[in-house]
């Protein structure tokens, strides 16, 4: 399955008092995750919005192995294993090439709206970038 | 079961570009009732912490119902259906009284750990206080 | 002058590893101190933006005092010492009144434009409702 | 003046209901350009910590030119212009290379403390780092 990577570093603001990230974080980093995905598919988040169609998260879980901490240098890793017209299931995981680890790994499904929240299908020409996106062999 | 409930008015800055709140902030909420909920239980984090126990969570989930808005006044609600001396599992519900709707539900789970990242038991002193607080008929 | 406080308590999430808030949150207090001073005044800024009024920040500074702590009850406190139509300069204080100390001072200037971001005047209706607001002796 | 640049990425979750990126999120950009100067004088922000040193801001300012944008490409610039063995005043600048502007100017002032918050003085080892650091024509 295709595999879009990501490398970041954890910032200092996305520490808490146990001197470890807090754990709403992840899903910021999930979503950079998703974000880089899309685009790599060649969707820009800005031309869907562009288009009048948003793509709210209706469902998140996280489960979180290690802590991540300051400064360390992580990849984000997203998977589409589910995908349709109306709906998208994006799997994650956040890796510390360092240590060799994983620090957390997650899901998402988000599903298409109007502005309006009127929930909607994903036009054709969108649904075939992702689709042979998410076909071809790496 | 014993509920919790804290009121939070929706800040600016947790809504994002789509105009409504960020998916990632409904876990800082939770986090605040699950806050409250131990304090109404007698069990303050900070004394906790002073013990050298911590509080990590392992594992949560979030499902969208509605999107909350800027300004909302909101309610979140916490409640502990399952507790044992090395794990405490919260549910949430995110509402929203003016139109009576449910916004989000959640759950995370917690374990018990020493600052060294070890598991550990919670000592009797706070688990008697969480008991008796759970039991207790409203 | 008027002053309006609003009380609040410091989130888990707020914190750093250093143990203490972030210093970027207190411009997350300071803008609920100037929400709720906007609203004290009869003025809601969904209102604003309806009639396609935005309010960016301009310059801000603070200052910071005395570290802010996990669970601290905190009071935001802003004042409008200027205002005219193209401009608001707000100050602020947080205060921690469990010690009676000041945990912080700061300043925001706002502008008002329109939604293309080009500079407007707030319309007189506004106006006259700030500075009826800001002029009541207290 | 040594000039440390360092490259982002505008988040989702960096804009807020205006469309815009949240005036608080440029002092958690200017702390990575904080941390990644001190990096490549040769001071890692977890020895200084392992040390006993802290390193709170005491006074934060920004000036925001133009707004930036969800998934602007940005450059954090970062530049230190006084320091003592008490007191580093770093600079700041937000870029954006597409359109060649600067988003943000800002500054803020660090002291050094011990863990119980009392000022302390740098050591001496780390000083001549940041001293022969800044020094060095570019």
């Amino acid at each position: 399955m295709r595999t879009v990577q990501l490398g970041d570093r954890v910032r200092f603001v996305e520490t808490d008092m146990m001197g470890v990230v807090h754990h709403s974080n992840h899903f910021r980093w999930f979503e950079m995750g998703r974000v880089e995905f899309l685009r790599q598919a060649g969707i820009e988040l800005l031309d869907l919005m562009g288009d009048g169609i948003v793509f709210p998260i209706s469902d998140v879980e996280c489960k979180y192995l290690i802590p991540a901490r300051f400064d360390d240098e992580i990849v984000i890793e997203a998977q589409l294993p589910e995908l349709s017209r109306v709906k998208l299931v994006f799997h994650y995981r956040i890796l510390r090439p360092r240590t060799e680890e994983v620090l957390a790994v997650g899901r998402t499904i988000s599903v298409f709206t109007n502005r309006e929240g009127r929930i909607i299908r994903l036009p054709q020409t969108y649904m075939e970038r992702l689709e042979s996106f998410v076909a071809v062999q790496e």
